[in-house]
Formats: C-alpha cells, sequence, structure tokens
C-alpha cells in the first residue's frame, strides 16, 4: 500500500509565470511521454508480476518515485499559471490578462475547466489515456516499453529544459533528467540480468544533452521507496551497485527522502471563481 | 512525495479463479466509476489546492489511499485470471481453456496484450481517459463531483458484490464498499464546514445495499496514508471527528497500515509466454 | 418525442466577432462541463428511469431544455466567427486575417473543418465523449452527478462571462448562469425528497460570482418544456414551489416560449469555399 | 428551441427481452452509424447553416426527429434488459442470471454501470464520439456526408432486423428502416436542387433488403417537428412533393406527432441497487 | 503486397518555412477529412471486397496513391518547421524562436513529442481514430462514403490552398485538390454501374474553387499503382474512359510514376536533440 | 511513393472459420501492439528521418512491408467470418448463427458495421489511436520504440499462436512470427551501430516461445521493398549481412515478392445486405 507526506521530492520554484510554459508542462504530465503513464506502467507492471519477486519489488518502488514526478510537475503548472499575464503579449493586444495568454498560446482550459491548475492531459488537452500503460506479462517485453518510455521522456524533458530560461525550471528539469538516465540504466540492468550484451553507450538518450547539465547527485542513483526496506549491498540487484549499463556512473541506493520543501501556491485568482471560502481562507494554516 | 510498502491494504483472495468476473473488476480498476479516476482525481484537486491547507492535506491523504485500492483490485484481477479455464464452459465447447473463457465472456486482451494480468481499462477493454479527472479550482463543485464519484463507485462495488460468491472476493468487496461510505460522508463533511445544511440521510447511496454487509471497522474511518503526521484530536477537521453526515456513524481517524498481507501470484502460465528467465525463476525469493 | 420552432431560447448578440472567445466557447458546447453532456445526461437518465414517474417527467423537460442551449451557443459560437479578422493581430503580423487570428488562439479547425462554424468539440478541439454522460440507474447518484455538472458548468460560464466585454455575451450568459442556477436547485429538491438535510447555503456554485449579474427572470424558474402538460400548482414536485434549496429565491414554474428570436448568421465567407448555391442564395427567404 | 411530449414517435414493444439484442441495438445509438450522430449532424449544420434558409429548417426538422429515434432505441434496449436472465444460458452455466447474461453476450456495463438502461456507446461499450459530426460549411459536401450517414444507418438497422425474431422489435425496426428510407431521399433531394442527376436507382441502400418489409406508412414521408408550422404545399421544397428520387414513391409531408404510446419500464431490479425509495415508489403516477 | 519507390508522388517544396502552416496541414494528415482515413478506408474495403473483383482492384489502386499522399504532407509538415522562428512574432515577444513559434499559433507537439516533424493527428494535435475509417460490406454505402470523404478532403484542401501564400505550397495543393476531383469521380463512376442517374454537376466539391487552379494533368486521371497491370482501354472500367461522371473532363488512365524528387529535410535541428550520431552524419549519402 | 500487386506476401488460409478468433486478430490489426500502428510508425519517422539516410530508406522499406501484414491479417479475419456459425455453440443455444456467434464471443460489430469484415480497431473494438505512432526525431528513441513494438507484437502473435489450431493460422502466424523477429534484430542492428553492445541474447522477445515453430526461410532476411534498389552486398547496413544481434542466425537480403497468392473470399452472406449487384456478379471475374 501507499504512503506519503507533504514535502516535493525535490525543489519547484519559478520566477517567472508563464502559461505558454505550462502548457509544454502537461505534455510531461498527460502525455503519451509524461509522468502518469510511466507511474502507471511501473505500478501495473509490478501488480501483474509473475517470477522472481525482486522485479515487482523494483517496479513498485520506482513507479511510486513517479507519482512524486506527477506532483511536482503538476506544481510547476500552477505556479506557472498564477498572475496569468503574459507579460508582454498584454501591452501588445490590450485586453484581459487571460484573453492575452490564449491568444500568446496558453491553454483556454487551464483557466476555463481547472481555475489555474494543472490536468490529466497533453500539451494540446489531449485527455491521458489509459492504452499507453503497457504491462505484456513478459518481462523483457516491458524492460523494453520502460527503456523506451524513459528515452521519449528524457527526450521531452531536454527540449522543455531548452524553452525555458527560468532558473527555478531549469533547476527542476535537471533533476527530473537526471532521474530520467538512472530509470534508462536501470530497466537496461534487468535487461542485462535476462542476457543481454555488456555496456551499451547509446545511452542515456539523447546523448546530444551535455550531460553535466542534469543532476550529478541522482543521476544513477537507485531510490528507495519502500518505508519497511533498508538499502542493502545490492545482493543480486544489479541497478544499486557497480558500473552504470551506459558505462558513465557508478549506481548507487538511497532511501527516499524528500529533497524539496511543502509546496506553497498562491492564494485562488479572483477571475478563476472559487468558492468565497477559499478566497477569505487563503493561505491560512488551517 | 510518495512511499510505500510491499503488503496490501486490505487482503485479496480469490477460492475460484473467473476469468469473467475478472473483466467484471476491470471497472472498478479503469473505468469512469472507477479507482485509477478517484486516485488521480484527489491527487490533482490536491495539488492544485488554493486556499485553506487542510483541504489539500486531506484530498492528499485520500488520493494517496486510492493508490492501494488500485493495487487491490489488480491483484483480484491477476488472481481471477490465473487457470483461465471457465470451468463448466470448457466441458461445453470442447477447446483450449483460455478459447472457452473468451467464448464465456473474458475479456480476450487479458491474455493476448497483458499476459493475464490487469490492464488500465474498463470491463469492455475502453482505456481509462484522463478527461474524467476533475479539479476545477472550486472546492465546493470539487467535492460535488468527488461525491459523485463515490457514489457511482460505492453502487458499482455493490454490483459487482452481487454477481460473485467468492467469499475472497465478496470480502474484499465489503472493505471498498465501506472505504466508499466513509469517502462520500468525507467530501460532504467539507461540504457542511462550506455551509451545507445538515445530516443528509440519502447517504450512503447506495441506500438499497443492506450497510451491514460492509466492513463496519473502516466505514467511518478517515485514513492517515501521511507518514509524518500523528492523527490529532481532530481539531476543525469535521472528517475525524463526531457523527457522520449521513447520520449512521462516528467518525475517527487512524494511521494507515496494511491490513492485508504481500500478495503473492501463481507462477506465469505457459501459454501467456513470459520471457523464460521468469518462468524457471518463479516465486522464487530473489 | 420531440419538437422545434425557429427561434432561440433566449436572445443571442455578438456586438464585436472574437475568434478566439469562439473557441473559448466551444468548452461549454462539447467539453466534459457542456451543454452536450448535461442534455444527452438528463435525456438517457429520463428514457431510463424506473420508479416515481414524475423524476422521468422533470429529466425529459430539462433535457429537452438543454438542446436549446446548445443552439445558442453554437449560434454564438458562429457569429463570432464571422470576420474572423482578429483585429489587431492582423496588423501586427500582416497576414491574412484567418492565419492571423489561428495566431492568436483561434481554433483553425473552426475554419479548416467548419467553415466558420460550430463543432461538438471543447476548447482544445477534443471531441465530446460519451463517456462522461452518466446514468447510473440510482437516482440518488444521478442527481450528484447533475449537481456536479450544473455546478462545473455554472463555474465555466462565469469564467466565460469574465473573459469576455461584449454586451451581447455578457447577456447571453447571465442567462445561462442562471439557469445553472436553477438547474443545481432542481437537482437538489430532487435530493431533499430522497432525505437529504435542509437549505444548503453553499450554493449557487461558485458563490464568489454576484448573483445579481445573473439573469434574475429565470434563475429560480422551473421551465416546462412539455407541449401537452400545464404548469400546476405544484403538487409534490419541490422544484416548482417554495423556496429554493440554496435559500436565495422562490421556486417558480413555467411553460416553455421562446426569448429570444430566429437567429440570422451572415452569408459564407468567400474563403471558406461554401458551395456556389449557398453562395447566391445567402439570406433569401427560400 | 425544443419541446417534448411524454410519448414515443413509434411503438417499442419487446415481447422476450434479450440482453445480447440490446448490445446489439446500442450501435444503433451511439456507434457511429448510430442516432446520435445523426441527431447532431443534422442539429449543427442547421445552427451553422449560412445560405438559404429552407435547408436550415429542414435540417432543424430532421435533427429533431432524430432526438425521438435515440428515446426509441433506449427505451428498447432497457426494455430487453428487464429480467437480464439470458435462459437457455442459464440452465447450461448454472449461475446468476446476469453473469449467464455477461458470458452469454450482453454488455457488462448495462448493468455494472448503467442498472440495465442504456448508454451513449456503441455494441462493443466504445463511447459516442463527437469527432462523427460533420458540419463543414459546405451544402453540398454535408448532403452528401447525410446520404452516407442514413446508407450505413439502413444497413445497421436492416442487420438488427436480421439479428431479431421478437414481432416488437421487426416492428420497430421496419419503422426506422422506413424513416432511413424517406431520408436518403430528402438529402438527394437536395443535392437535386444543387444540380445533381436525375432519379438515382441505387437506393434506398441497401437495395438488398426486400422493401416491402419497411414500414410504408413512413417511408417517403416528410416529418415535419416545427411546431409552429403548417405542411405547405411544397413550394420549392423538394423534400415534400413529387416522385422520390430514387423513383420507388411519392414524396409527402405531415406535421409530426406521436404515433407510439408513453413508454412504461419496469420496476428497478433489485439487484442493481437503484435508490429505497425507486424501489418503493416504483410505477406509482407520482 | 506492397512496393514503394523514394521519390514523392508530386514535387514538395516550401519557400518560407511556416510551423502555424505546419499546424494546419496536420489536418490533411491526421484528421478526420484526411489522409490517413481515406488510404486506410479504400484499403479496408478493398481486403474486405466480396463482389465483382474489378471493385477490389480499383480500391486498392486508389489506397495505395493514399500513402503516397500522406508522405506529401509529411514531408510538407516537417519543411515548414525547419528554423521553426516565427518571424515577426519573434521580434514581438523577444523569446527563442520555438516559444515564439508557439506563441504564433504552432503545436507545440511538433517540438516537443516529434522533434520538428509530421504527426498522425489533426491540426489541434487530436489523434487520428481509426473509428472514423467506414468499410460497411455495402459497395454503395462504402462509395457514398468515400464521396463523402473526398468532398470534405477536396474542402480542407481548398482551405489550405487559401491560407498560404507559398508558391511551393500551392502547387503541391493543386496538385492534391486535382485528385481529389479526379477521386470523386471515380467513385460516383461505380455508383453510376450501379444504377445512379447520369452526370452530377454538383462536382467537384467545392464547386465554388475555381477548377482552373488545380492541377489540369491529373484532374481526371486514373492512377495505376499496380505493379504487374498495364493500363487496358478500360473495359468495363467506368473509371478510366468517357466523360467524367461531373461532366467537366475525360477520364484517362495511367501507370503510376513519381512525378517528384527524393525529398531531402534538412538537418536535424540542434534544439530538437536528436542523437549526436544523427547530428553529424546528417544528409550524408550513407 | 507506393505501389502493390494483386498477390499477398504470404498464404493465408482458413480451414474451418471461427468468428472468436477474427475477433482475436483484430488486436494484431489495430491494437496497440498491431500492425497499423508498426506501419504508420515506421513510415512517419522515415518521412521525418534527418541524418543518414540509410536509416530513411530502411524505415520505408519495412514501413511499406508492415501493410503488407495488415493486408494478410484483415484477410484472415474476412475468412474466419464466413459462415459465422459458431458450430457447437449454435446446438446449444439453437439461435441465429450470428446472434450464436455473438453470444460466443464474436465482436458484433464485424456483423453489424462491417458485414463480415475486418476493422481497424482492437479485440474489444476500441477503434485504432494514433497516439501510438512514436516518431521524435532522436533515432536511438526511436529504434528502442521499434523494438518494443516488434517485442510485444511478437509476444502477441505467439498468443495468437497459440488460441488456434487451424493449420492455416498456424503457418501465417509462424510467418509473421518470424518475421517480427527480424525486424526486433533489424532495429536492434542500427543500435549497434550507433554504439549498443555487443549480441543480446535476450532476443528474439518471447524467448519461450519455441523457435523452431518460426518460419525459418525469412526469420533473419531483410525485405527490400524499394522497387528501385537491388539488393547489394551490404556496405555499411549491418541489417543486410553478418550474425544477427540474437546471436541465432545471419542477416540475408531479398528483393520484396509475394509468397501468396491472390486471395479470393467468398460471395457476401445474404444476411449482410451487400447491395444486391454485389450478390448476383460475386466471384465473377470482372
Amino acid at each position: 500500500m501507499f504512503y506519503h507526506d507533504k514535502k516535493l521530492q525535490y525543489k519547484v520554484r519559478v520566477e517567472k509565470p508563464n502559461p505558454t510554459f505550462a502548457r509544454a508542462l502537461q505534455q510531461a504530465i498527460g502525455g503519451i511521454e509524461g509522468e502518469i503513464r510511466v507511474c502507471l506502467q511501473y505500478l501495473f507492471q509490478g501488480w501483474n508480476s509473475r517470477g522472481p519477486v525482486r522485479y515487482k519489488d523494483m517496479l513498485l518502488d520506482t513507479g511510486t518515485e513517479e507519482i512524486a514526478h506527477i506532483e511536482m510537475l503538476s506544481t510547476a503548472v500552477a505556479l506557472n499559471l498564477e498572475g496569468a499575464s503574459g507579460g508582454i503579449v498584454d501591452e501588445i493586444v490590450g485586453q484581459s490578462p487571460i484573453v492575452g495568454a490564449i491568444m500568446g498560446g496558453m491553454d483556454p482550459r487551464h483557466y476555463l475547466s481547472g481555475g489555474l491548475g494543472a490536468m490529466a492531459a497533453d500539451a494540446n488537452g489531449v485527455p491521458f489515456n489509459g492504452s499507453w500503460v503497457v504491462s505484456s506479462g513478459n518481462l523483457a517485453a516491458d524492460m523494453y516499453a520502460n527503456v523506451m518510455a524513459e528515452s521519449t521522456g528524457r527526450l521531452l524533458a531536454t527540449r522543455l529544459y531548452e524553452l525555458t530560461d527560468d532558473p527555478g525550471m531549469k533547476d527542476m528539469l535537471a533533476f527530473l533528467i537526471a532521474r530520467d538516465t538512472m530509470h534508462q540504466n536501470q530497466w537496461l540492468a534487468v535487461l542485462e540480468e535476462l542476457g543481454h550484451g555488456d555496456i551499451t553507450k547509446v545511452h542515456p538518450i539523447p546523448n546530444s544533452f551535455p550531460q553535466a547539465n542534469e543532476n550529478q547527485e541522482v543521476n544513477y542513483l537507485f531510490v528507495n521507496t519502500n518505508i519497511d526496506a533498508e538499502p542493502s549491498a545490492g545482493e543480486n540487484r544489479r541497478w544499486t551497485q557497480g558500473t552504470s549499463i551506459d558505462g558513465k556512473g557508478q549506481f548507487q541506493e538511497e532511501k527516499a527522502f524528500p529533497r524539496g520543501d511543502v509546496p506553497v501556491l498562491g492564494p485562488p485568482a479572483k477571475e478563476g471563481y472559487a468558492q468565497t471560502e477559499q478566497l477569505t481562507g487563503a493561505n491560512s494554516k488551517s
């Protein structure tokens, strides 16, 4: 079963809210390359797992971590929508900030349906679709599905990194890119155990993104989210010890803990028509 | 962020596997009335929450609990698919067990795509759709969406209860029906705080299901899944103290712990073509 | 069975066409909070209704009214698309009006697929989805689904109201917001009959929208669309008499009649490539 | 705007309920060839219509009629699900009637989600999709979309006619098949006005279905659902006078009236868990 | 079975890349009026064809041609995305070219998911949906589905023609518009063989587009893509000889050959994070 | 551009039609693991390809081959639906063959919508979805998507092989399984060129299927579908020469030719209501 605390896995800061970037971030939440997909994919593979138990455990460990990534990205979307004014665009089109933001590429449903919050949809507002969740009953096929998901996922994250110059957003993405590096290696480690050849230097995908830009603390780190399990010496779990499969790091293991703080969103925007009790009580402790 | 352990929130036993019932259970996993929907709905509402913080906390507490419900149901599906032979049907149609089971109402994708595992889809194989996740930015609207989700969810669970005579399945459903009773009351408690009238005896919906059949230990119990938070005396959290909103119980609070065991699935079926390493290593400890 | 006349339920005027606003209006037509959903939801609930007949009748009455709302909004979309020029944007980007409008947030399919007409889709062009139509067989569950639909629907309408400063559009939305107030109260009245507690001051949702801005003639008025039935003294129909459930009005009943005129759209835009016979015969009487 | 009465356009009788046939009927409700599609398609084409007004009027007339067809088919589904016992199947598989019915091809969601009522979905439970609603802004393109919809729709209805030997269902389908004959001719009449060649003997599609089996009273009859408009001598409306476009009948016009009665469904099934108040008050007048 | 060569059916040139136009072109690839739909529709109709063999052959001939249309349009999208800078918009908003382009109406997934390539989706990023592929088993119904598809398809192409002033794009669209003229006539020719009336001057739809603007070489030309079949004198194949059904041309037949060249895309954009080996080896021969 | 001939890539025989198996085969046509997906995925990757040209060529070669697989499977579906009588089931339920077949697990839309033909949908009738088509702009990510697609695709094919005892169907599936073996190796060969480690014995996935059962002529054979290109000595194309990546075969190359015959379907079933001209002219040469 599952537990949570109130903090984020990694800090999420937005210096200059940007509703167009909020829309782009949705791809990493509800798109086919996004975190809901990998979260459900690893959890379903774990729940359906038959055969050696250590694979089930690992799948649930990482599936659980991915929930925290959806949380980080949803927080980032909400923060990017605060004061959805679109700055320069406003001045040009001389309309209300939200109309201006829509004209400047904002997803109109972020306001109309979400009241300036994140949605379970992609960057075009197309809803998340459960057909993307692959759990085939064959461990090797599943691992390829997972490497593929983390490859397109890391690719997406590097492109998002390119789209923003907000230092908080770049820092958050550097963390997520690093986790994708680890997860690519992690699934390849299972394939190695199943008879795959040695080090595959094609990873991390994409290899054209300067790896120095990813978070160096967590890029070869297995995060153990099981509250009952102590990180062990690794035993026969390839993904916690030795040289990483891409040959570029050393696997390590760590008991999960939050590197981020409790997220604090601003009060509801007046034009979002939250309930009055939300407006008056906003940000109060209780 | 999020954590897990290896045990189930409540025990899941299947005495006589029934692939037709596995198909029906999918509605409670990936259908519009199902657990993926409420899980993501409460989590997104929590992540997007603006205004008094105690609502955010509660939404994340219960959203986290719902992941454990998906886990229980997925385990139940996998167990119901073991030996997918369809019993009586086999004798009649004289075919392979799986063909017989498909002719007897099994979802063919449970075998073809899932290798006898659960999917993120409904009882007709229609994939889960993110459009069902409502997070509107207005607390009262969200609470009505939640009462509605738990009403149709409990209705679905009572119908599943009716469909099976497997004692393990009935016991699991009695637990889930009780949790839906609590969750209906919980969202109504927020509405009460927002100005809603007094006790609403229309609940739990459906009121025609004998409430004695639901699990009496957990039907008015708030489950606190936050690993850092001790259950308090309730303070201003209506859903942890006093008479329940339906007037039929007393609210209580409990720190989350697993009432179930570590689930154990059988080895892969030969005809599911798992990887050889899964077949030989099945059920080994490592 | 069903009938129509050529007039609108309420008048639809657009002083300054705005294709970006046309896109936003689509959410109220084909989105999950939109009118196609409530229309089909109430009609299916009515057609499937088992038990006291007066609920079936009421559901069909209001389901029929909702068709007229789709009609009003579709007319509003078509009028907002006339001369889709995007004004200020044009001057900036120096392109054809329609390209400019697309760059300014217009839905490109309004031109490409619809020839400047409305579609059965949401503000992002995601098609209406029948899974949103809830008819559960349990009257109380259905009523919560309906309160929820009218709560998110009214919330959407207040946000649309905020997005426009066109007096015609504001007037139309004030009418629709008022109808949502009534419909929230109407479904609550059924819940009261089923045992719900007394007056629930949480309504109309959102309560932060100044209720003075909604149309005061129709906000507590039951509209009887049955051509055979005279409004009665109410008998045991709670939604036609007494104080409204939100305590803010008095229920009344009225035989349906059009408050609007026969809608008149402009001739087809040349660049929409209507058939020649449409261009030459446009706006002729026959 | 729109009105209704409590009667059906044509009578709907089910002598021997058949849940497998209920599932098949869903294709005619929520499938791509079904009535929700043509209903919304004609209404949207009418609302978006630019050019000669008589086409707008006719589209709304027939779009309104189609709502009555959804109503008839939904009633037929509900009646076919009553006592969903599956007869012969029960005896064979020795299970509960509903499990037996699911094994015998029933849609499990008819019970699980609908409580034995119709849904906005096709024969496989795939939801109705708004993308099927074609309204292009070009009258000739729209008319071809309509001929195509009525051709596949009539084809579907003849196949449903073939699937059942229930006299009530055959009678209802003979009515719907006849209306599709008329509607094919009606859209072709517009095409004739737009310059199409003369009589096209390829219709009604399919031409292999014995036309004597369709209802002979209504197969070349234009049904005027406008409560304000008297059927006229036809003037320049080709679809109300002269030889039909398929050369097999004479066009006529009639003011809409119900040929069917007020539908009466049975009380809720005990195992559907309707609200108690539905069970006790079932079939009462109020 | 199927074959290809490296050249395009017709030349595709883009003088001034325009990411907003790339988005619009997606409607012609993955939209309901688009080429994937007609391609699969004709192929499935061919594969499922029962009855006279010459219809099967023709359906496969034209279904095969449509693959080449998807190829042309995908190439056009990729070329329009090269240097996705959005020109004027950049200067205004002072951001990175891609952010500027998103604010100017670009589909963000063209960058985020596609790395500046085409997708199997419509102009709003809504994925292609297999439900649009009509193959009914009735030849006449199928032919109407095909005339309808080519009518809305040609309408879409004329609107795209209107949206661009790039001479290369206009030339490509003039070719595709001409092919749609032929295909409308082709399916009508089958209907004529099945008993349809004579010349139908309503075509090509839309008739308001100056037919002189379409490519005059190919607008009444049957393209035989069967590598084994020589164009014959026509025999009983109406669509290869005689006056076209719209009365505006003479049917001819030709053995398929590429009128275009091998397409050459530019190297990957640096910010798309292609694999390093793509960047260094770009445009090399091997 | 693209060409075809009238023959199948490999022979398709059905000795005993089985509509339940036809339903299962749909997963391999329109499911996420199916042939439409890989066909469009490889073609889009080819059309969007930037960088070394030989990858573009190979992607188009194999994408073109996959069209022939859809053709084979569609033909297999049509043949399995002929005489959809369900044999044993009929005797039991004493109904019409098609009703019996629906009760025995047939997809009802195979009759209702398709007239006993294949559809662009999966085994539950859920339509093919364009979101599954991955073309990321990064060659390595795309190759992992392709290995994953061929792994789940081969897994599906082995499960279909298990479900049938029709020798014709087993022979066809042995061919398709062998092609999936080759295609897994082919994409791995590209990864090897990009820096991947050596031989990966984990393939072909699933490794528990006896490889002796797959067609031994074509399991390591690159099929060159380019009508202009002669198979060369391989040059720098790893997938045409040397030991296969799984170490179990030798790569070879062959110019594409049909191993199957022209498919011949039976005449339309009377109850499918094909057009009369199809019935009378069935199986005639012209």
